[in-house]
């Protein structure tokens, strides 16, 4: 199937070419550990960062390394006292050119702090500075729900190598059975996304709640699609936060649309839910629950929960840019004025 | 000088029963070091969690130790494998009975985990089950900025034991004199916030930006202050982030309330004021360096920051409640309804 800014047949094959980055990755790995690796830090901004929050959760659930997220206009600022010559960052950056990223890799090399990360474009700043670099394929779509799959490569690479993951080939295996998952996930959606879209385009405002591994893609949602590309005003909260403050908020006619995955705070998101339809008219979950039944690794759903939900919201995205006539590309300010 | 809400006397005579408790504290850290600790874990949630935030920052900047910040709801399902008999877990409810972090201390409990934390009352669930109780004292506007004051004590007595802060005794010097800075802070600021006050009373939606250290007043004031207690629209957003989305919903009449300290982020911080007032005509800046000049040890200064804030953010919530004439202890659904 085809939608505007979604091609199967692309989608898929960008995908498997990024599988195939694996032994790339792992002999980065073996390379990268045998310097003494005491710690990992996730390092990005603004989309970037939020495609490392589950990734923080997926690491943290399963070695007892350190493991730091920080936002890359800070990490130059040395902050951290623990990040150092035996830390591991980890960058991202599709275009290449990110100013903060740039800068945090740069001070990495020049602290000689191992580095690893992956643009989509070669003869860039980052992918030139990074000790470790990765070339990223990005396609349509592709280019978001993607940077998980480079991601969980390298994260998963990292336990391997660090002792913390027993279960590394049933997990390369299922995560090799992720991007038709990805893709059904896309074509079992589209129509109710495209309701969606139609039906909160009008909303002034949005609370959008979601917890755990799916945090990540909910702040994204919110601040980079919602915000950046649609100019629509939104509350991001977490589901454990939303009931110490935004909750006061909730009235009949708020538009609220709750993000739950499948990892072990979904009971934490299912009480937002169950709270908020008490109280508003428009509630609008998205569970990753509803897709691909069958198709991804039981075992994992927890941990693809992020993933999938980005399979979605990929496609609400395309719709909302039709329901609301605003092109997902104008910027009045972002790289258009000087700040 | 007094206020509604405040009272120099016992605002500072609280204070000066804070800083007694160093002795306990620094007797628990003895007792908790002699068992052997790998890691520091901040545990709160809403309000909590934001004052654990600056903590965070104080920590890392002087410790290689690892640091982690937990939601409270987020502990119990035991999602970080570093989290166990070698962590401290430091907890915090004012009241004793804020549910999540009853549940988190027993959880604690259950694991052999060590903790300490503080509870405002005593014959609370918190107190009771916490392995190292501290009875905060509360009074006034005193039970907020006290908190940065409890945590000071907390964190800089962890460090000192780790070996970590060799100025030890400058620091607790200069937190003496912080309880006078910031009831002068409050006097400095009373006039300027009663005039902020009504000049946002009647936005619709407001924007609020800080980054670094005072990320965690910011935060917290948006959700705990403007969204429970006056049922008023927030998006809260840290400086580096605010120009990777949010930064496109500003126009010439968008309320933007930027909050600045002196850390090491204050440039990240200033480059949002410097673009805001190109944008806007309503952008509101508090600046601690504003606040107090010579009265605080200039070493510690960025340290101080967030309390510095805190302080002044009390006046503006007394006076917002005077200015919308919504009373502060007024909720429609925390504590009043089930869910």
């Amino acid at each position: 199937m085809n939608y505007k800014g979604y091609n199967r047949e692309t989608y898929l094959e960008g995908m498997k070419k990024t599988l195939d980055l694996r032994p790339v990755i792992e002999s980065y790995m073996e390379d990268i550990f045998s310097q003494g690796i005491e710690n990992i830090v996730l390092c990005g901004i603004g989309g970037t960062i939020s495609i490392m929050l589950p990734i923080e959760k997926f690491l943290k659930k399963r070695t007892k390394m350190p493991v730091y997220v920080e936002n890359a206009a800070e990490l130059v600022l040395g902050n951290n006292k623990a990040v150092g010559e035996k830390s591991l960052v980890v960058l991202y950056s599709a275009s290449g050119t990110t100013k903060e990223t740039v800068a945090a890799v740069r001070y990495c090399n020049e602290h000689h702090i191992p580095n690893i990360g992956v643009s989509y474009k070669k003869d860039t700043p980052l992918y030139d500075e990074l000790k470790y670099p990765i070339l990223g394929i990005g396609e349509d779509e592709y280019s978001c729900d993607g940077d998980y799959m480079n991601l969980f490569l390298i994260a998963s690479a990292f336990l391997k190598k660090n002792g913390d993951m027993p279960d590394y080939e049933s997990f390369m295996q299922a995560l090799a059975r992720l991007p038709e998952a990805m893709a059904d996930t896309k074509e079992e959606a589209d129509a109710a996304m495209k309701e969606l879209a139609y039906d909160i385009k009008d909303e002034t405002y949005h609370m959008l709640v979601g917890a755990g591994n799916v945090w990540g893609p909910t702040y994204c949602f919110a601040m980079c699609y919602m915000e950046e590309m649609q100019w629509m005003k939104t509350k991001s909260i977490q589901s454990p936060e939303f009931f110490h403050g935004t909750l006061e908020l909730l009235e009949e006619d708020t538009n609220i649309m709750i993000f739950n995955g499948e990892d072990e705070t979904r009971p934490l998101t299912d009480r937002v839910i169950h709270f908020a339809n008490k109280i508003s008219k428009k509630v609008r979950v998205i569970d990753t629950k509803d897709y691909v039944p069958g198709k991804v690794d039981e075992k994992y759903r927890g941990d693809f929960s992020p993933a999938i939900l980005e399979a979605v919201l990929g496609r609400l995205t395309a719709h909302l840019e039709d329901a609301t006539g605003h092109s997902l590309d104008i910027r009045r300010y972002y790289r258009v004025m000087e700040y």
